[in-house]
């Protein structure tokens, strides 16, 4: 089976990320893998870009390419800084680590906690778009956006669950034929624009009544302000470059050094989409507004009609540019609907890492730590497809409402992770040996210094022109994450600083006096009979066996059993006026230690073990809940002695 | 503090069930403390006797007294079969340990089964019923039926889960004053009936029109059929009366004679009751329909508008009655609501002991046996609150449709058990020692078999008339319920089986030859080190500690904990190249079990027991999984050694 074919089939498996390491990647394959987190988030910024200045009609439209001039900008300082990252911090934990390392367990823990709610953000924005992008292929879709999202986040939900590794392949697959076909669009744009022969978008000739702010055009003020909203929505594009510096263990040797490279070749594939997205935009006359039904208006004057269905951007430029062949335009949409969603299901891939990370710094429940079990990474997948979901049901799909969520977290994770990386140098400094070293270091250092500035510049933008519409949400569920996050931190340490064992103090160590062993007997048969020889094997000081009289017919049929058994142990009958069993027993072992404190009591219970979940409702009842209640006694130990019961009735 | 003040406070208490026998009660208690179920299908029961005739309009409803008559008939002689069951069974099974003791287990299990789905329809049926009588003095409550009856069973639940013993003597304050207020409006009634002076029901004057079959009056056969099927709903009456047969044990001594005679005055309040209530009907000019809508027309020929409010007959007949003095009215349908929902939480106090007598014959799980055990009963009433709101909200809180399912389990039951005793009679004549015993036990076996034979054919009518207006989903009910008893049942029976000690085989008994120990170690800390200390001090005959190396840091300042806290035992370090726990220690004690099959394991696991059930998620997870995994390994103990976390840091 060649190359070809093990990328688009993989191998079969049901394993579930089989290695904790997983196996390096040729820049080729590792790049796209890491790469539709920042694709796809391009793929939306420039509609949010359009349709907050069509606030202003087309005149506001026209300041798109200045807008998407000043992202680029910003872009290339965030990658320059990123690629830093990659080289100081090649084992790859991302802005976490940086976070960490430079200013602190909280930051990190913010960081993490921001990192928690983008992910559930990426999920339900990547997937709001790509049903955007469905549905304008598949018309009937359009008048179902919720319910077409939900379906999809629960189809990458359980692919996730079954692990499936064909997705990596389908994802390189699927970044490359996005690329390729955009691409070609934007080719054959060009030179239909070049021949004059660029067919009409759907929306030309639509007119875009401006609201009600700029109806007397724009003045420079208002201008100034639009442009910075503009700014901020489209500044979502950054949201994903990241991701790379997160994953430089996945490039094979040297790691840094090829991821940094890849990160330069994303940057620029980004930048360059960005620019080329809006430019063809404009050529095709693309029109997108926050609300069709108000903002648009036929050259007629007559308003669109109320159910009128407004393409995303992607889907008017390949309508326009392949006017004669639908089914090209119609792939390339497709392709841009996929990527998006499998850039959702990449953090359905990172979220258990991440919990991982986090689960190691005591921040979420140990058990994360191991994500390679798959039940653990079970409860983060699903946790994040259900919250995905119910972001997607209270925004109503909306793109554009989901982004103003998400954009702050990104540029939070941004403005803390540069900060990191600042002081990260300022310690380092001291410690150059050569002087052509420590003029690396302080042009490193004006980087990131540059790329802190621009993004906490922009982070202010973002909360305060977002604020209102949505920032307040995200900021709310960020400092939730955190505050969750901080409680389990302090238990944990709080836990831990109980534990410890004293230094010289041997007490812990010290044996008890004697051991008295009780066997709980409910009837006398052959699981008994096990506990009561398994119990005697391990010769105590003192052995009883002890049943509990709920009703009298019953005690009477006991001690004839054990009487003609034979057993050599004596059997004690507890009374319970109120058919309870265990507040007898807790009042018996309670006596016991308090007639000898420095003893302990073991407590045999024989369990059955049965091979079917409902068959549970119908053991062991009881003694789950008398173990349960003597776990808060001290100095008393519960041995559970299973008997397994087989499927049929032959002995055994 | 006098009886009434007990009677109308009882004692402060939040005990639950307190005793497994309740404290018996004189007569004049225990009667009306039994009598809701009874007396709540009395007060609906003549309105579908009404609303059934009313299809041949009011020629049809002129039948009622004859129908009425049949049904106190049956009553009578059913009222007889009962008082036979109490005397010969006077420990109080019912229907339950009738047709268990003559007809074998499975009839049991069937009775056991209707008894079951009964009780979700008695809860359905009273409380739809009481709604609509609180709906006709409370307007606004008329539009949301099924909220109102839902919310009902809401609070009825809350209260039995609360276990609140002054609802005892709520209902027998409530069966009293009810009594009461119904002879007082019958006696006013009549009064004013011999005066002349009976002021109209609000539904006077309007005209029934009779559906499509009935236009040209009524051939004998459709009136035949008419009234068969008026009987079969009306039959709704006898529901109920057995409880007495079920409580023999709250009665003062002589038990049996006080019940059977309060069954017999309770049989009498009944027929006096259902007759009474027709006839007082009939005067007033009281008017119920199933389809007001349709079925009712003004005297004009004016349809009534479509959102017309059909009072309930007692609301009718007391608005007649008290035509001048509404608030007397409004006390009379007030009393008559709350003896309606009273009559539902009488269902919530007896399904747990129905249930624990099922669980003695291992028809339910053996927990349920220790119906005294507050969270055990609190299964069976969730169960019951929950499935008959269920029933509510699908038949719309619909009375009429409600009583088509419930009328069907009421009868077969009555049928098994009028089967039972004539069987029981069968059984016993043989043993009469002197002629005039044998004697009284002819005449007891007529009575049963008269019995019998009336219920069986009103079975048979009910089946036919009712089958496709609901009473097939009864009998799927009946028939699941029943299934899954028999399920329960051969399972604990299969399990005995494989249990069984079998004679003279000590082969369970025997001593395993050696005992290993094993102390599951993730930290050096004071948990593990009482683990230690405990598993030395019985003395096995080998022991180790294990810990699985998840992280190779982790492992190495283990080591130094360990080496530091010098203890006597070996450390010994299981790789595991997935980060997996189970796995490395399930594979290092099977091999463990290979080498010496006949020795026993003991994994000592140190628990970190916490205060806060969200705690739980933070220790002791992967603990869990592995003794869920150990579980079906033969030969091996799991001993928890619980360690206390405290509130605070301090040192205990």
């Amino acid at each position: 089976m060649g190359a070809l074919g093990r990328l688009a089939l993989g191998r079969p498996t049901r394993e579930f990320a089989p290695r904790a390491k997983p196996r390096p990647l040729r820049v080729r394959y590792a790049l796209p893998l890491l790469a539709p987190d920042a694709l796809s988030s391009v793929a939306y910024a420039p509609d949010e870009i359009l349709l907050t200045l069509a606030a202003a009609g087309l005149v506001g439209m026209s300041l798109s390419p200045w807008v998407g001039l000043a992202i680029a900008a910003v872009m290339a300082v965030v990658i320059a800084s990123y690629r830093q990252t990659i080289r100081e911090y090649p084992e790859g934990g991302g802005d976490y680590t940086v976070a960490k390392q430079n200013l602190g367990l909280a930051a990190g823990g913010l960081v993490g906690g921001a990192a928690m709610v983008d992910s559930l953000l990426t999920v339900a924005v990547s997937v709001s778009c790509g049903a955007q992008y469905f549905a304008s292929i598949i018309p009937p879709l359009e008048s179902h956006p919720k319910t077409v999202a939900v379906g999809l986040v629960a189809v990458i939900m359980l692919a996730s669950l079954r692990g499936l590794k064909v997705l990596d392949n389908l994802v390189i697959l699927a970044v490359y034929a996005f690329i390729a076909a955009l691409a070609v669009t934007a080719l054959v744009g060009g030179i239909e624009v070049a021949a004059g022969r660029l067919g009409p978008s759907p929306a030309e000739g639509l007119e875009v009544v401006p609201g009600r702010d700029f109806e007397h055009g724009l003045t420079v003020l208002a201008g100034a302000f639009l442009a910075l909203r503009a700014f901020s929505s489209g500044a979502v594009a950054l949201a994903g470059v990241q991701t790379i510096s997160t994953g430089v263990q996945r490039f094979c040797d040297p790691k840094p050094r090829n991821a940094a490279r890849s990160l330069a070749v994303l940057g620029t594939a980004c930048a360059a989409l960005l620019l080329g997205t809006l430019w063809l935009g404009s050529q095709v006359g693309a029109v997108i507004v926050a609300d069709p039904a108000r903002q648009l208006r036929y050259p007629s004057g007559a308003p669109v009609p109320a159910d009128f269905h407004q393409d995303p951007l992607w889907a008017q430029i390949a309508q326009a540019v392949f006017a004669g062949a639908r089914p090209l335009s119609v792939i390339v949409i497709g392709l841009v609907g996929l990527l998006l969603i499998l850039a959702a299901s990449s953090a359905f891939r990172w979220v258990p890492a991440l919990m991982s990370m986090l689960a190691e710094d005591e921040f979420l429940p140990k058990q994360f730590y191991r994500r390679s079990d798959r039940r653990v990474a079970a409860h983060g997948i699903v946790t994040l497809g259900v919250g995905s979901s119910a972001l997607i049901m209270v925004m109503g799909a909306s793109v554009t409402r989901l982004i103003q969520l998400y954009i702050v977290g990104v540029f939070a994770s941004f403005t803390i992770s540069q900060l990191g990386m600042t002081r990260h140098w300022n310690a380092k400094l001291p410690l150059a040996k050569t002087a052509a070293e420590r003029r690396r270091m302080l042009v490193s250092r004006a980087v990131n210094a540059l790329g802190l500035a621009l993004t906490a510049v922009a982070l202010v933008i973002v909360v305060i022109t977002k604020f209102t519409h949505g920032a307040w949400i995200s900021l709310g569920l960020v400092g939730g994450a955190f505050w969750i996050m901080r409680l389990i931190r302090r238990h944990y340490r709080r836990v831990a600083a109980q534990l410890a064992l004293p230094k010289g103090d041997r007490r812990d160590l010290g044996l008890p006096s004697r051991v008295h062993v009780i066997v709980l007997v409910s009837a006398m048969n052959r699981a008994t009979a096990r506990a009561l020889a398994y119990a005697r094997a391990t010769r105590p000081s003192t052995l009883e066996a002890l049943s509990v009289a709920v009703d009298m017919a019953r005690v009477w049929e006991l001690r004839r059993a054990w009487d003609r058994a034979d057993v050599p142990v004596t059997l004690r009958i507890l009374d319970s006026p109120r058919r309870d069993i265990t507040r007898p027993l807790v009042d018996h072992i309670m006596a016991l230690r308090r007639r000898s404190p420095r003893d302990m009591v073991v407590l045999y219970i024989p369990e059955k073990v049965v091979r079917h979940w409902w068959e549970r409702w119908l053991h062991n009842r009881s003694a789950a809940r008398l173990t349960s209640r003597l776990r808060h006694l001290r100095g008393v130990v519960v041995a559970t002695v299973p008997w397994q019961l087989g499927p049929s009735e032959e002995p055994k």
